[in-house]
């Protein structure tokens, strides 16, 4: 592949995309260049659509990295996938010279560079990208679907780290979008699963997939956990809600030895009830993004069903209409995840 | 053995400790009476001295935990141990019907008796508990030495929950009596330890020791921390101090993936930098007294020499002198350890 115009979404500030035509370059050596066929809108692309990341991504980016698409170049030196398969990107580019990447712990390098936020990303039609960050899908996996692989691998990370065994009792305090792939994924690894959200549409969308739920606005949420635990509580604890009342809870419901989970991201310091770290020998577990095996955990729960696609895709909008699908978004009480599709053609 | 008259000591209350006749039961079956050599007074003890564990103690109380002793006599149905056999206790009394000790967490029962509180304890010449608290000790263990087990048993499962490995890089906060011990373990299974304190006596003993040490009221701590490990930070980091200033400290010399073992009891709930460990997935792992593996590993390290327990046991005091003993151990900004001789012909 020579170089190629293709359309492309550049975040342009004041919550405002311009779908533009720019030209996609042929792959370097080490790269492969995919032919997007859709991009989920995550949490952090609304962050950018608010203004919030102007500082890190400017006005000339195109965002997006939970997506799917198929080989369209391959760049020199590169024999790990071949033209046209399907593939998704672990959009994650580390530097391989850090106390963190000496250790191994690519994933959270400390001059970590997040692909579609730091570099370009995938709200265009061909995205060139290392080929390292390359995951392989089975043939008959479908397009939408793989859209949640990004997305679900978080999950599949934060669970990992719980190591959950089956079973075993968990509760997800915060069942917004990421609380509901956690809670899915913990359902999946034979996880009992409590949803606990105050929000009455997300209790819905919980309930609706088939957990579960409390509102701890409205119900003594130890109580009840204690109840339904036999007075042992939860052996894991998801904390999504990134609030000092789910700080408050997740030591309140959680078991003698529990494993506590650190999903949410808490910009202000919460104050954590220490002592019953001490006492009861909790167990705190920082989690973030992904590593390679949690991609690959990801694609075989998306092709298994384990997560149900239909379900947590609720919007799919074709590239030119960007802007209204995150007007959309913003706006909607009840969505979980809405797809730009990319590629008409795919 | 029937029943026998011994001298014990008794808190009244008021800061007072009586030394009076009393009589020693002979062992009901699975019981087995030791005569104490020797029993530390534990910062525990300090607290019942103040009058801070009232409520719980009572007037009438033998107080007393981290003791050595020989098998006096033997109950029905006991064959772990032999008349004369040098022994210690570990002063755990869990109930078998809670859902930690259904967990196998018997060391955390829901309705642990701690003896020597919950019951009477080691400052008297005969002390009769039930067999499955007893470990055996090497014959040519000195039974001074001896009475350290119960204090470097903690330690010892401090050092196991961290899964410190040899040649980490480890940080102290807190160099008091238990904050010395853990850093005496962790340096004997090959840590790198820096010891972080700012009492210029704690200091100048943790330095006698062998330690690196560091006083974060006087040096920046973190960029000390970074130097030392080409700005790695530490792989594993006691938290002993238990004020907020060491909870900061403890996210901040932290590494990447590092592990903090909750080692001190915070009575209030402090800010915690919950950011830092979904950032760079640190782990946070609450710690409490000991499991028999970690009461075999103290007995080997107390054995071994990985304990300097001369340099520890700063005062030896005779039964009828343990209210003085008491007295200047509260005084002394020096003591490491004081032990009291109960049993004078031992
Ligand atoms: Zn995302
Ligand atoms: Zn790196
Ligand atoms: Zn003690
Ligand atoms: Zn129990």
């Amino acid at each position: 592949m020579t170089e190629q115009t293709i359309s492309a979404a550049f975040y342009r500030g004041g919550k405002s995309f311009a779908v533009e035509q720019t030209t996609a370059p042929a792959p370097k050596p080490g790269e492969v260049s995919v032919r997007v066929a859709y991009c989920g809108i995550c949490g952090t692309d609304m962050h950018v659509y608010h203004g919030n990341m102007d500082a890190r991504v400017g006005f000339n980016r195109v965002i997006g990295h939970e997506m799917s698409g198929v080989v369209a170049a391959i760049g020199e030196g590169v024999d790990t996938v071949t033209l046209g398969q399907k593939v998704v990107v672990r959009p994650l580019d580390h530097c391989g010279d850090c106390p963190a990447c000496d250790a191994g712990h690519r994933h959270i390098c400390h001059k970590l560079k997040f692909l579609g936020l730091d570099t370009d990303g995938a709200m265009q039609e061909i995205w060139t990208v290392p080929a390292h960050t390359l995951h392989g899908l089975p043939d008959e996996l479908r397009l939408d679907h793989a859209a949640l692989i990004e997305p679900v691998a978080v999950a599949c990370h934060d669970v990992r780290l719980s190591q959950l065994k089956e079973g075993e009792d968990v509760v997800v305090i915060g069942g917004g979008p990421i609380g509901i792939l956690v809670a899915m994924v913990a359902r999946d690894a034979g996880g009992k699963v409590v949803v606990s959200e105050v929000n009455p549409n997300r209790l819905k969308i919980a309930q609706k997939l088939g957990f579960k739920t409390i509102n701890p606005a409205e119900a003594d949420l130890t109580a009840e956990i204690n109840a339904i635990t036999g007075d042992k509580g939860a052996d894991v604890v998801f904390e999504v809600s990134g609030t000092q009342p789910g700080v408050d809870a997740m030591t309140q419901v959680a078991a003698t030895r529990a494993r506590i989970v650190m999903v949410a991201i808490h910009a202000q310091k919460p104050q954590i009830d220490l002592f019953q770290f001490f006492w009861r020998e909790l167990q705190l577990i920082g989690a973030r993004v992904y590593e390679p095996e949690d991609y690959e955990k990801a694609i075989g729960i998306i092709s298994s069903g384990g997560v149900d696609a239909d379900t947590v895709i609720t919007d799919v909008a074709a590239l030119e209409d960007i802007q209204t699908a995150f007007e959309s978004l913003d706006r909607s009480p009840t969505a979980l995840k809405s797809l730009i599709k990319v590629g008409a053609d795919l």
